[in-house]
């Protein structure tokens, strides 16, 4: 199985509900280093993974929806809490979707799995994977 | 799959037995960073893998056995080398073993699988990873 | 000349006034992962910059203060903009402040110049440093 | 499941062929960071997934056949693109057949799995794994 | 003094003349990652050392001239070797000619120092400081 | 000023004496991943700062008189704590004498300054730096 990781990351601020969060129950922020995956189980005939490029424009067109923004005030987060984990899946959900719609031209058509991984801190990060 | 990683590190003294180990046959030591990674295939009800804050006092207890010690004297290893893919494999047990005594709390419940990383150098890290 | 850095992070959340901060005008937040340089021309008796344990702790208890915050709200900073290198100056005095105060013990006096610096992402950090 | 890591590195020239690769078509270079990982369900009666020794010798002879070379004069890579993907594969079939000729000793009989991973900026990695 | 860096990359090419080089006087390649840092005494009225946005910009600008070259080929490095300390140089000398032409604004007036670091590899980078 | 720095590291093992370091006063050990930055004001004929081969060398020659030592056991460290910072300023001044005794060749003849640092682990390291 081949892969192909780029790397790009976003500055949010949150706040979130429960107990079990502390004083992360308050308005804070992080930084998310954000490490996507791309796997595919051939290369194609230019002997890629995925144009590398475009990989990397569509990463940061999804990041530019949630970077310099307040999660907390985004409608469809609503009643969540955007933990590192959370906000995994719903990058992984939103390349996966780009994916589909063809962004990621001719390329993307071969991918068959990819990876989400967000570093919170130098000491925490968090991933989601799953088939495409 | 979700996974979370939290990052903590020991400093030990140990040596090797056997021809194959060279020079590290003599006591020498080594800093370990150590990730462990937990994995469930759904968050829980507060978007979590797990609490994070009992993760990482949970890790720095498991690391406290072994931290600051010269592991040729812990009983348990005797006759065994403590090699880096050795210790990897004893955190991962002794982090299967908490997580078994509920001492991640609820949220330990959902976790399936766990991975621990042991980085001697900037050049060399050994892993174990399981079902739990 | 002796240098001994820790580190630690702090998880904020933030906004800017001007133009010049763009899309940064915004409520976001950032990940600051901190290190802080501890100078001085010759070691103490124990062969020591400083004591690492309390330096750490220092550290800790200068972060807490505005670990989980949003800086918006916190009077001191009213008027100014909560920039990665403005905050390198806050931590900075606060640090040389502790030491002042004689927290670092009896090591912290052989001190004689901090450097602190903020790392924002994996492509910018800002820095501060000044003699004690 | 065990798994050890060692990481080399190389630097090497080399263009592309094919309109994706836009301003890569030139005669550029690269610097890749090398991390080859080594599995196997059980340790060796030495506590040891490989022997590490052996195993970075032989990564560092693989990569000899490449380091400070122009890739495009390499008769076995004619009418490839010599991508980070694509000589992630190369240097995992090379690493294979070193591990079939028993040049990582009886250490090297146990290995099941390999994974190859070659970092190509700070941003941007590529990996090829798979069964022994 | 205050100091703020942004992290940016080239791919090249080239080959070095003089026995000294070993196998580097073939033509190979380099990744390189590229630190800069811009150094003021004292914060301007927004509280920034520079618009980190126009300090990115300007760096991109200065490497697109040599990202993706075979530095051989251009003119400007004729009779030269362009190592890692030496091209850290270049693009200080180029960064510091944008400051001058006024490219980093207002921000830029206050610089009186810049600092260029190359990373070519895990294992080895090199600088060049000097005075605005 | 011009500056290279090369990467190497050592494993060794220790104890301390002093209350100051509590549990670190047993017997127990440390990777440090070991530095070394060569500084001069002007490239030579070649453009270099140092023979960059020459350089990893020596101190790998110098990191072999203590790596998979117990350094407790070193005649010339008796009597004192063989901290990070002291291992700083000993690995220092041996690469000082190497080069005074022209081990670094031609190109070692006009170095200026020198700088060594220990990174402990993740979060903690520690340098000497000096003229030559």
């Amino acid at each position: 199985m081949y892969s192909l990781t780029v790397r790009d990351h976003v500055m949010i601020a949150h706040s979130f509900n429960g107990q079990i969060f502390g004083p992360a129950q308050k308005l804070h922020g992080a930084t998310y280093i954000v490490d996507v995956t791309f796997k595919r189980p051939e290369l194609d005939q230019d002997d890629l993974i995925v144009d590398i490029g475009l990989a990397s424009q569509t990463l940061s067109e999804v990041l530019s929806d949630i970077n310099m923004q307040n999660l907390d005030e985004i409608e469809e987060f609503k009643g969540r809490n955007t933990t590192t984990e959370f906000m995994a899946r719903v990058i992984f959900d939103r390349m996966a979707a780009s994916i589909e719609a063809d962004q990621l031209g001719e390329t993307g058509k071969g991918l068959t799995a990819l990876s989400v991984t967000l570093h919170e801190s130098h000491i925490a990060w968090a991933s989601y994977e799953g088939s495409l």
